[in-house]
C-alpha cells in the first residue's frame, strides 16, 4: 500500500556556492533522483544585477549533475537584508511503503519559455495558469497553501533583441520588468486557483489593479531563466509522512495576528520545518496611516527595506531568522501585505 | 503643593524640515518653553553623510526661536529603513499643581566641547558620565531607564584641523569614529549609573571589550555637534501624571519575549506613548547560530540593516511603525543586543 | 553710458549649509542684491531623498534674508559622485559705468505652480516654453548657451493629494518623475530657442522621442519647489566686462573632443570661470558599441553614475573638479551625450 | 632561433559567467593552454559581498577544465562603475619561430596560501615579494611595467576561525581587510622591485606610511583565494612581436597628463590593445585643494567613486571604455594617484 511521502530540510548556505549542506544530506542518505526543488535565500540585492541567485544556481545544477539527477527546480530568491540567513530549503518526495493519510504534497511544472514582449502581460498570465493545474495529488484547490513560482526579468540585451525584431514590450525599465513578471505570474496562480477571472483580465490589469490577488502565490525574476519554474505545496490525503502546511496572508506589513493564527491551527508538538513569505512596500506610502520611506529611498530599493522589515516581523514571532522571505509581491497578497506559508512537522 | 509633570508627544513628520506638527501642539496650548528635547527620527542613511539630522535640527532651531524658546535638546538619529516612519518624539516638563506621585521624570544635560582628539577614548567617557549626573529628581539609579545622548564624530575636516595641530586621533575613518563616539559615550552613562567601574576603564576597552555595557544608555552620533546632549527618563517619586516608563535589554536581535515582559511590567489599561530602542548587527556574524550578512554587505551599512529588522521585530509586537529605533549600540546592551524603554500613559 | 555686467563666483562648499565662502564674497564688496542665482553642487544622492538640495537651499535663503535680498534663484543640483567637488557658482549682475561691448548676459524668470498632473506633459513644456522668452539682454537666440531650469518632482504626499482630487498622473514612480520633469522642463527651453516645434509636440514624446532635444538646456529636479526657476546665460553685445561663454554639445559619455573644441574657440589666455554640464547614462545600454552597467545597477542610481564618469572625462580636460555636472538629461542633448556650458573670464 | 611571442585579447562580457568571447578566441586557434591569465573586470561592487568575482573565476575554470588547460591565472577585479564596461583580458604566450626582438613579456607566480593571521602584516609583504621575483624573461628590474596580484581577504569565517585558534589578527574588519591586503601586496612588489627596503619595513608601515609605494604594482582582493596569484608584464629582448608595454604614475585622480606621456612613449602607427590601471579616493579628502566627498559617502563606496571617476578620466583620453581600472590604490603609486599601464599593437 504504497503511498508518496514529502521532506523538507532547512540548510545553511555560506555563500551563493556552498552546497555542503545539501551534499552532506546525499551522504546521509537522500537520494539526489528525489529532490524536485530547492527554495534558496542569497545573499544578492534580490534586483537585477543580483549574481548571487545564477552563481548559486550554476553552483547546484554541477552538484546535481554529479549525482546524476536533472530537472531539479532551483528557486534563488536573492536577499538576505536585515539578520535573514541564507539558507537552502530542499523539498524532495519519493515512494514508500506506508498507507495514505493527510500530508504535506509537492507537485512541480515548468511552462514553455516566455518571450520577451509576453512579460508583464495576459500572455504570461495565462502561460502560468495553465501550467500551475499540475497534479501534486492534490485534489481540491483549498489543499493548495503556496505556490511558488520563478519567473523571468528583462534585460537591456533581451529589450535590444526584441526590439531588434520590431517587437513592443509591456517595459524598457529592468527593474521594472521583475515586478510585472512577478505580477503577471502571480495572476496566473489566482487563475489557476479560481482566486481570479481569468476570462476578464486585461494587460492594464498587471501591476495596477491591486484588488486581484492571490492568497498563495509567491514569485521571485530571476535573470537566469526565460522561462518559469513552478512549486505546488498543498495537502493531500493520499500522500503520508509527519509534515504538515498551512498558510495566512498578511494584510499589511505588521500583521503578525494573521500569521499566528495560522500557527496555531497546525498541529501541536510540532517543529518549524520551513517559513515562505512574500513582502513589499506598502503602496501606499503608509502603513496603518503612517509614513514610510521605503517608495522614496533612491539608495536601496523598496524591495530590499521590506524583506528586512517583515524578517524581523516574522522572527519576532517564530524566533529563527532562516526564514525565506522574499521581495516584490505584486499581486501576491494584498497591497502592501503578502502570503505566508508554515510547514511543521509532527513530533512522536 | 506643586509638582514637575513629564509630556510626551508622539508626531509625524512630512520630511527632515516638517515641524508643523509640532507647531500644531504649541497652538493646542504647549508651551514652547516647556519643552526640553525632541527625539527625531530622519530619513536619512543614519551614517556620516545624514544630512537629514542637521536640516531636522535647524528647523527646530529656527522654530524654538520664532517661539522664544532656547536650549531644547534637538537629539535627531537618522535612518527610518524597513517600514519604520519619520517622527520626532517631543519631551515637555512643567510645574503643576498636583501633588507628587510616582511618575515619569525628565532631566536633560550638556556637555563642554569633545577635543577631536578625545574622541573614543576614555577622556570622552569620563566626560560624559559626569554630566549624567544631573538632577533629574530621580534619587535612585536604579529608577533610570534610559539614557539618550546625542555625541559628535569624526569629519576628514575635523580630522585635518586636529592632525594639523599635531594631535593624534582614536581614528582616521570617519564611519568608524561615530562608533567610537556611541561606545564611549554609552560607557559614560555605565560608569555614571555604576554599571562599569570607570577608574579601570582603558581607552582600549572602547568597542572592544564588549562584556562591559549599560543597560539603558542610547547614544547617536551627529555631525551637527562637538558636545554631548543628554536626556536622562526614569520614575520619580517627585513628579505626577498619567506617564511610565520601564525597560528591557534585548540579548539578541529576535528576543522579543524580554520586551514583552516590561511591557507587561507597566500598567494594564494603557496607552503606547513612545518606544525607544538600539539595534546593532550582531558582532559575531551570526544570531542563535544562523549566519547573517549585515557586517559583509558593502552595499548598505549594517546599522541600516539592524534598524530596519529590529523595528520589524518590536513593530510586530507594538503593532505601530513610529518607533524610535537607533542603530549602533556599541555598549548599549550586550553585543548584537540592545535597550528598549517603554513609555505609556495610564488610562482614566 | 551705463551698461549690465555679470560676475561669476566658484565657491567651495563644506557641507549643504556652508554658506560662508559667499559671506566672504559680501564681505569683499558683492551686493547680495545683485546675485541673481547661485547653481549649487551639493553632497547628497541626486535623486527623490537628497535632502542635501533643500538644506541648502534654506541656508542660502536666510542668508540672503539677512543681507535684505530676494528673489535670488537658488538652483541645487545633488550628486557630487568621482572627485566632484561641493560648491556654489554665484551669478550676479550690476549697472557699471562702460560702454557696452561683446560679454556674458544673464536673465532670470520663474514659472507659477505647476499642478501634479501636469508634471511630463505637454503643460510643462509649454509653461517653461514661455517663461524662457525672458528679457535677458540677448537678441539672438543662437547667443543663448546654456538654459539652466530647476524643476519639481512628485513626492508619495503630492501623488497622493493629487489622486485624492481624481487626477491622473504621468506616473506613480517618484524616481521616474524626476525624468520626466526634466525632460519637459528641457523640450520647453527647445520650443523657446526655435530647435523643436511646440505645436506638433505631444505628451508621448515626452521621455521618448530622444531625437528631441535642447542643445543648450540643463534641467534640475527638486522636491523644494512646485514651479520652475529659470537661468539663461548668453552673449549680449549691451553688456559689458571680461567674462565670455560659449557651449558643446557631447555626443556621448566620452566625447571630449565637442568640449574641447568649444573651450578653444573661447578667448585664448583667459582663466576658467565655470564648466556647467548635463550627464546621463546612454539609454541603449552601450557607449561606442561597449556595454555599461548603469541602467542595470540596482544598489546605484544610473544618474550617479553618469556623473561621477562625466565628471571625469571633463576633469581630465580642465583639470579641476569643482564642476557643476548634472544628471538626467533627458532631452538636454542627444540620447546618452548632453550640453556643456564654459565660462571664461579674459585675463589682462 | 626560437623565442616566445605575448598575446593580449580584450573581449567583452554579457555577464560573469559569460566566455563565449574567449570560447569564440579558442575556436579561432588560440590554444587554451597558451592562455597565462585572464583579468576581468565583472560587475558586482568590487567590495566584500562582490559574487561577479566568483561567479566568472568559477565559470572560467568550467572552461579551461574543458579545454584540458589548468594553472591559469583568473585575476577578477570587480566595479564598472560609470561608464567602464564588463571585460576579459586574455593574457597568452607561445614559442614561435621567429628571432628575439625587444617585445612585451608576460610571467606568472602563484604564492603558497596565507595565514589569516599574516593579511596586512609583514609576512604578507615577504611572501608576495619571494614570489615576484619570477623567471619572466626580463633581465632587467627597470624592463617590469605591471605587476597584477590578486590577493585574499577576511570573511567574517575566516576571522571566526582563526580566532577560535588564538590568533589575533589586523583587523576584524572585512572590508578594511581588502585594503590590507592590497598595500600588503603592493609593498610586496616594491620590495621585489628595489623601490622599498624590505629589510627596515615594519607592520604599522601598511596602509600608514603612503610615501612607500610601487611605481607598477596593481592589487585586487578576492574572496575566493587565500594564495596569491602574480602577473608581471614588461619589456624584454629575449620575445618578440608586435605588443609593447609602457607605465605612468598619476600623481593624482585628474593627472591625464602623465599618462599622455606615457602613451607617447610608445611607437605611432599602433593600435591600442590594453590599459591597466589603479584608482583610490584621496586619502586628504582633497584634490588639487577641493574637497571631494568619496571617503563620506555611506552610501557608495569610496572604491567605487575612484573607479568610475579615474574611468572617466582615462576614457576621455583614450576613447575607449572597456578600461581595466580597479579601485583600493593601497602603496600603489603616491596617494590618491596610481599606476597606468599601456599595452599597445604596432601596426605593420
Amino acid at each position: 500500500m504504497p503511498s508518496l511521502r514529502a521532506h523538507v530540510y532547512r540548510v545553511a548556505a555560506q555563500g551563493p556556492d556552498d552546497t555542503s549542506g545539501v551534499e552532506a544530506l546525499f551522504a546521509a542518505g537522500l537520494a539526489a533522483k528525489n529532490v524536485v526543488a530547492i527554495l534558496g535565500k542569497t545573499e544578492g540585492n534580490g534586483c537585477v544585477n543580483d549574481f548571487s541567485r545564477g552563481y548559486a544556481t550554476r553552483s547546484f545544477e554541477t552538484l546535481f549533475r554529479q549525482h546524476g539527477a536533472d530537472g531539479v527546480s532551483l528557486v534563488m530568491s536573492g536577499g538576505t537584508e536585515g539578520a535573514l540567513s541564507p539558507h537552502w530549503t530542499v523539498f524532495a518526495r519519493e515512494v514508500v511503503d506506508a498507507p495514505a493519510e493527510r500530508a504535506l504534497a509537492i507537485g512541480v511544472a515548468r511552462t514553455p519559455s516566455l518571450p520577451a514582449q509576453h512579460l508583464g502581460r495576459r500572455e504570461q498570465v495565462l502561460l502560468v495558469a495553465e501550467a500551475v493545474r499540475v497534479d501534486a495529488g492534490i485534489d481540491d484547490p483549498s489543499d493548495v497553501h503556496f505556490v511558488q513560482i520563478k519567473c523571468p526579468l528583462l534585460t537591456l540585451s533581451r529589450i535590444s533583441a526584441a526590439e531588434a525584431e520590431g517587437k513592443t514590450l509591456a517595459t524598457r525599465d529592468t527593474l521594472k520588468s521583475m515586478g510585472l513578471s512577478r505580477g503577471a505570474s502571480a495572476l496566473g496562480v489566482a487563475v489557476a486557483l479560481g482566486e481570479v477571472d481569468g476570462g476578464t483580465l486585461r494587460d492594464t490589469d498587471i501591476c495596477y489593479s491591486h484588488e486581484l490577488f492571490s492568497h498563495r502565490a509567491s514569485a521571485s525574476a530571476g535573470v537566469e531563466l526565460t522561462d518559469h519554474e513552478i512549486i505546488v505545496l498543498g495537502m493531500s490525503d493520499r500522500w503520508s509522512g509527519p509534515l504538515a502546511i498551512d498558510h495566512a496572508v498578511m494584510r499589511d506589513a505588521v500583521d503578525v495576528a494573521a500569521v499566528r493564527e495560522a500557527y496555531e491551527r497546525l498541529p501541536a508538538n510540532s517543529r518549524l520545518a520551513a517559513v515562505l513569505a512574500k513582502a513589499e512596500p506598502d503602496p501606499t506610502g503608509k502603513i496603518r496611516g503612517k509614513r514610510h520611506t521605503m517608495l522614496d529611498d533612491s539608495d536601496i530599493s523598496g524591495t530590499r527595506h521590506a524583506r528586512a522589515f517583515v524578517g524581523g516581523v516574522l522572527a519576532g514571532l517564530f524566533g529563527i531568522t532562516d526564514l525565506y522571505v522574499s521581495g516584490g509581491a505584486e499581486h501576491q497578497g494584498p497591497p502592501g501585505g503578502g502570503p505566508v506559508a508554515i510547514i511543521v512537522e509532527k513530533e512522536h
